[in-house]
């Protein structure tokens, strides 16, 4: 008797008239008969074949959609298209029932939003069993890439008392009971008095941390959660999110475009190599999606070609300074079509921006980089024009921004003049530290997991890329 | 010109006379001539030897410990004992200094406290970087485990809407200001206006949101940080740590033990493997550490015979019941020697209790099972005699529990009547749910990383194996 999962079953041909016992969940039953059977190793089933003539009507009654079963069978060649295999069943356990009347998950088709409320269940789909699975492979990748080139994995913490980071605003960590926090004689909040002594919040970003590390181990990287206090209900925002953060010593912002484009490359690779199933079938959803929408709307390539494009080509690298004169001189600037109009050097791209580059102009991914230094981070290396620092976005079709980078500020005058102007030098004396007992040039980026994902499965609302999504006025689960 | 590393060049004895450039940190520099540099790929330094007579006397002087530098040269056969090659230095550039008046890290003995007052820069040590080397394989050995037998990585929230869990005392999340929560007009505070619309916490585990994966993908994991508010001061807590929670459909206790102890020693082994240098110095540190302590506290094995020791024996498996008439038949409890004297079955055990089983009577690691129902949680799955529950904990020597997990109560009724007698079946209604549609057997468990790495490097205290440890009254860096 072999004990196997359904993925394993489907490709095992040669062991046709084996006998094997096999648990999982009733995706479907039909005609009295056939059991779709999937227990989550793979997006496909396996067809289990009742003898409905020698089964018990009660038994029968209790195959239902999302019944949870274990059967014993015979596996054998399958008449069905599409599969190769079925097994014919001897024996069936119904291990726990699954009420039609109730389960909300039903063999037809839900809306997204449907299943959001139900996000404890809607793993059990066809689409969100497939994004989870890549997921998790692209998870891994990204843990797999670093490791394999002598990156040290490091767990910046959660919880931080500075609130220094400015990458956005923060959510407040506390053992205060409401209304009751303690007062000191002149009326201030006495956070001397709280859990950790001081003030503390979620963390917005790993990577002041994570540059100790650099400047230890040379090269290191953050996978973790982040947070954004942030009233965006938008398809491309969430409050909680993991982040990626790669920091290297020695490596200046060549070597940063180098590693962002090859680490991108890489872990897309990976999936399509380890998720062919999965993506096949996120594939073809989108392409399904796309026939309901407007031709207008509807993309110039598949899934599939959108990955491949990415891991096969160039991302395009280009200064802040010519994308702004491309944009300047661009047709839709022209026409007054954006909504921000280009008018001169120094400007904030917005997505409308990045998307006029990458989509019409370059049809490829971008680079941008040497931003002006005043729409961008405090840490980041000032260049010699006095006016741009040494930062770097990496644009995507359809996402925009999914990696934004830098080289840091090495130099310990340059960053203490920038940090007073912020007021936060004393604050962050241990950072200012680095600079002062062998600095020496560094880089780093973040890469927003969840954005990630999006791109890889082709979902458009970020809520359906994470197991249960954290929004304003939702934390469900 | 050979760009490279410095594990690199430690071990290319054929590479002798080419020439190679190196960056990294001053460790020592002697005798005007020999500098020691370490660039975090290894625990070694590379013997780099100056010509001393060449070099201008301003540079000579800014080679100290700390101070970042670039050096070309050429590979040669060492003289000096313990290391095959040296660089005979042609060129050297000072990147960053590094002032030994105010640099911390001195080449001396420097106390564990001290380091913590300066984790930004403890990291630089010999034993914080093989500490962080060794827990950075030891996650990625943790993704590997998983990933290699089809688990699914599951980012479970971090902010949660649930104070149900039960696992301990939470953390708030909020974005009011102290003390100026709205509130209703029946006076009391209004959650509906807070950022997510309800009172929400720091996850204590992620547990319960990862059965809803093991529920429908079969096998999921998860890796991520979890927080606990409790007032504990001691070696062996932390506010925020790391905690890895596997869940699988269709497991029982007994397949949940397997995985425990299987888990257990590939991680372990992963390391002996990828770690050997790290470790070899850990576990020098500690046989020296250990000579400083009365002869009756030395460890009777060191630190490789310990890791070894778990890898090669077979974990004792022991029931609840059968562990208390050991311990009430034992000496120390006859002699009074626990502080806690064992007296009857329903005891929930200590700390003491848990190493005289593991260190004293068994002499191996120990997975208890079948607890009583009144000393654990709601959801684990009451067994027959209607007073124990199909529990384990797997106890390591020094550390005592490393591992709590148990077989999940699946049964609908059952489950209900325990969450209703904690007030909690309205919270987690989804919970239920799992049990209400297509329920089955499924187990799992809970790993504190953090103790991992404890008993993998040897470190007896948990702060010194997290980057920067969050305890009561500490959240710095």
């Amino acid at each position: 008797m072999i004990n196997s999962n359904v993925a394993e079953l489907l490709k095992s041909e040669g062991l046709l008239l084996q006998e094997v016992t096999l648990k999982g969940w009733v995706r479907t039953f039909r005609s009295n008969r056939f059991i779709a059977l999937n227990d989550g190793s793979t997006i496909n089933n396996i067809q289990c074949v009742i003898d409905f003539e020698n089964t018990d009507e009660t038994t029968l009654k209790r195959i239902t959609t999302g019944a949870a079963i274990n059967i014993k069978g015979t596996l054998a060649a399958s008449q069905g298209k599409g599969q190769s295999v079925e097994i014919q069943v001897s024996e069936i356990d119904i291990l726990g029932d699954s009420n039609p009347d109730e389960y909300p998950i039903q063999p037809k088709k839900h809306s997204f939003e449907f299943l959001r409320e139900n996000a404890h269940l809607r793993v059990r789909t066809n689409t969100f069993s497939a994004v989870m699975r890549v997921r998790s492979k692209l998870s891994f990748a990204v843990h797999q890439y670093f490791q394999e080139r002598d990156f040290n994995y490091v767990h910046t913490p959660i919880v931080t008392g500075s609130d220094a980071e400015g990458a956005g605003e923060m959510f407040k960590v506390t053992t205060f009971k409401d209304n009751e926090a303690p007062v000191t004689e002149d009326g201030k909040i006495d956070h001397s008095k709280d859990f950790f002594g001081k003030e503390t919040n979620l963390t917005v970003s790993g990577q002041l941390e994570a540059e100790t590390f650099a400047m230890a181990l040379g090269k290191a990287y953050t996978f973790g959660p982040t947070f954004r206090a942030e009233n965006s209900n938008t398809t491309r925002h969430l409050a909680e999110f993991w982040m990626i953060e790669p920091e290297v010593a020695f490596m200046d912002l060549d070597g940063n475009m180098d590693l962002a484009e090859d680490f991108i490359k890489y872990v897309i690779n990976y999936v399509l190599d380890k998720c062919k199933d999965d993506l096949a079938f996120l594939d073809q959803r989108l392409t399904q999606e796309d026939k309901s929408k407007p031709q207008a709307e509807r993309s110039e390539m598949s899934l599939l070609e959108k990955l491949k494009f990415v891991v096969e080509n160039n991302f395009k690298r280009v200064s802040y300074t010519e994308a702004i004169d491309i944009l300047r001189n661009s047709k839709p600037n022209k026409k007054k079509k954006f909504q921000f109009p280009i008018n001169e050097w120094g400007a904030d791209l917005q997505s409308e921006h990045e998307r006029f580059l990458v989509e019409k102009h370059f049809k490829c991914p971008v680079i941008l980089f040497d931003y002006p230094a005043d729409i961008k981070a405090f840490y980041m290396r000032l260049n010699d024009d006095g006016k741009t620092v040494r930062a770097m976005d990496v644009l995507f079709p359809g996402i925009g921004e999914i990696v934004g980078g830098s080289q840091r500020e090495e130099r310990y005058d340059v960053l203490l003049d920038k940090m007073k102007a912020h007021g936060i030098e004393e604050e962050l004396w241990w950072y200012l530290d680095l600079r002062k007992f062998g600095t020496a040039v560094h880089s780093g980026f973040g890469l927003g997991f969840e954005r990630l994902v999006q791109f890889t499965t082709g979902m458009s609302n970020i809520r359906d890329v994470i197991p249960f999504p954290r929004t304003p006025q939702n934390a469900d689960f």
